[in-house]
């Protein structure tokens, strides 16, 4: 497979190395800056080397005209931010070749929210609280995975209030409180946390990241299934 | 709703202080002993007053007569060991009225499994690993719990083993093993934990019971479904 | 020994309950109510009983005038609420007899406390962060314990801030920073947990109740050692 | 600081890194073999080059030469394996020069190891329970880091035995024993937990290494502190 990158910080720096790894080839480095990179760099607005597939792990400022740009590569969106605009602009290109968009490329992630959608219904007397841990360096609070998980069990559970601080409370707990914790220390890659607490037992279920290469490699299992898909508008969900 | 108590050891005490708590009534104890209790007792081939269902939490000396003797009432079966023949009486009587067998009557944990068995096919390239810890005073290794949880994963993963000693092993770990790690010590009531680890990504799915009422509990919510069943055979999985 | 509790609420039942099991005798209970007791109850202005310890569990305007009344006997002090007004009686009182406080009187916190004491210094560039879980009923946050946890942090560390809510923050932690979480759920007893993060490592410590029965059997613990002390001001660190 | 490394394989090419990272100078690299490597690489028995510190991540082969050579350089050394010669040799070299060895040259683990000593004889009460968790891989169990928690548990409670299949012993845990459970799946880089289980509470304490630049940093953290010191034989103990 070649592949064209977009943008070239921490994240597509790993996704090279583990396409390399993999027998994978990087077609270039497709920017808005004039920095060097140890693969071929484009603009924008140039023209484009061939490739398989586009993997981006950008900004909304260089995703936006990746996306629009006239071009029949399948797109590996990871970009966050803007994401109404994003999603906007994907649906669009959609037409004519298939595009995968998710928040979250770790497949674990992915199935960790399956699994939360499953046991919401089969918990309904359970509370349920969401902790996230992450390095020191994060400033975002809480974590877009944990808003994930907190939609899903919005969709299962039907009313349910986010708490953030309960040291701010002055009543007991209610039924469709969620409470959502936030640990910030060292360089902790990620960790979910979903606890369900119920009478005299409860049910926790976390995911630990280890390290970014499963974003990475996530995006390049998504991409190697992308090459083979019809044009469409593609996530974990119907992949 | 009345209720006959098979045995009067440490869970159906529990039983019969939960269930009086939620407006039920102990019609007697069911034994095989001499011994007084706060509750009338009657010997297996007395004459029995009437209930609404039979909650046995005892051994098959005492359940096997209880399920054979002709009647007409409900039983929940709490029962462990003698398996196979506790199953093939129940399965006689359940031709005249409805019976429940569990060896873990948690709800929390016939959930646990429940959620194992959605998440193991969707975790394919990931190894399994199963710990479970208990009191310093059970003997027998491993739980009850854990082999309903490992019987679990080898229905849907296929080809399975058990390891329940690496320090004996000399070869690195394969696809179809699943370790089996037994803890012992203080007064733990009872914890399971399921670990799915991947290429630097986990899930663990941890269960944790804070107290013994959550199986006198679960038998009384059992109960409560069951006297209103026609005669049948049921567990957790068609109740 | 023959105890003297002050209030009769669920922990000093639980008190009464162990006590007796240890062969200890419940002299009665001091009241503020017209309430019945299962044991001979005394108005804190009336005449008591001779005991060898009075065990307090109930609040403070019950317990300023315990520890103000003229007797011989010691006491353990584990109400919460006006700490200093409680604390400055104690102390007065403590002249003529052996007192007791704590906050918490698990032997088991207490031990967390003097390991987090013994491991702050350790880890100085380990950032920290602490969390707690408990029932759902539980109002006040954080915990008495997670605060004395908190304290026992800055005494050793220095410069230490709270933060409480991660997601109203915009800049990245700074070294002083402790995250303090809160979960609240089920039937939780009491979990703590210190989670020190560094580069590529984290080292947790976490402490988790089972039952109320710990404060309940750490107060009689606390009991059997007071009674042979001279008069004076006691807590775990001296006791 | 010029470093010497001893091997280049996967450690010390993370050694290396690190180091630059640092602003530290990789010499070369001591090798038996033939291969290339990204730095001039020394036969043992040849002329070495001038450096501030050896650092040896390799096998006894390699490293008791490089120990016995008439040099005087500081030495860190982190091989694993033929403990006892290895050991011997060290002591004899520590005459002329400062040597420092040990079994793991993370910080935290080190620092875990003092916790643990130092909660063992406040928790005589207590059971003690041993796990730790590593990559599919591994085949050698348990961890050389766990055999050193349990030796300072050893040193600090007594008698103790180790269990390793509890699913063969057919009579309670008795006080002595210690369980040890062995945990392989995935890429896990390495996690031991001790816990101490009460009556009605627990305390864990738990290591979790993120990446194995952890056990590289800790060596150079070693050596930069090693170059000041006087001949002598040195562990963390008394660094």
């Amino acid at each position: 497979m070649k592949i064209l990158l977009v943008g070239y910080g921490a994240m597509n720096e790993r996704v090279a190395r583990i396409a390399e790894e993999r027998g994978h080839e990087i077609a270039g480095v497709i920017t808005l800056s004039d920095k060097s990179y140890p693969y071929p760099s484009y603009q924008v607005d140039a023209e484009w080397p061939a490739a398989d597939v586009i993997i981006d792990f950008s900004n909304p400022a260089l995703s936006l005209p990746v996306i629009e740009k006239e071009h029949s590569m399948p797109i590996v969106m990871a970009t966050t931010g803007r994401k109404e605009e994003i999603i906007a602009a994907l649906e669009a290109a959609s037409q004519t070749k298939p595009v995968f968009f998710s928040a979250n490329m770790s497949y674990g992630v992915h199935i960790l929210t399956e699994i939360i959608k499953y046991s919401v219904p089969l918990l309904q007397n359970f509370d349920i609280e969401l902790t996230e841990k992450h390095h020191r360096k994060k400033v975002d609070a809480p974590s877009g995975t944990l808003v994930k998980l907190y939609d899903a069990i919005k969709e299962k559970r039907g009313a349910t209030t986010p708490v953030y601080d309960r040291t701010k409370e002055d009543t007991a707990r209610t039924d469709e409180e969620v409470g959502i914790s936030v640990v910030r220390g060292g360089t902790i890659v990620g960790e979910h946390e979903v606890l369900f607490a119920g009478h005299d037992e409860t049910i926790q279920i976390i995911h630990r990241a280890q390290s970014k290469d499963i974003f990475a490699s996530g995006s390049i299992d998504v991409a190697e299934q992308l090459v083979n898909k019809e044009p469409g508008y593609y996530t974990f969900d119907n992949l």
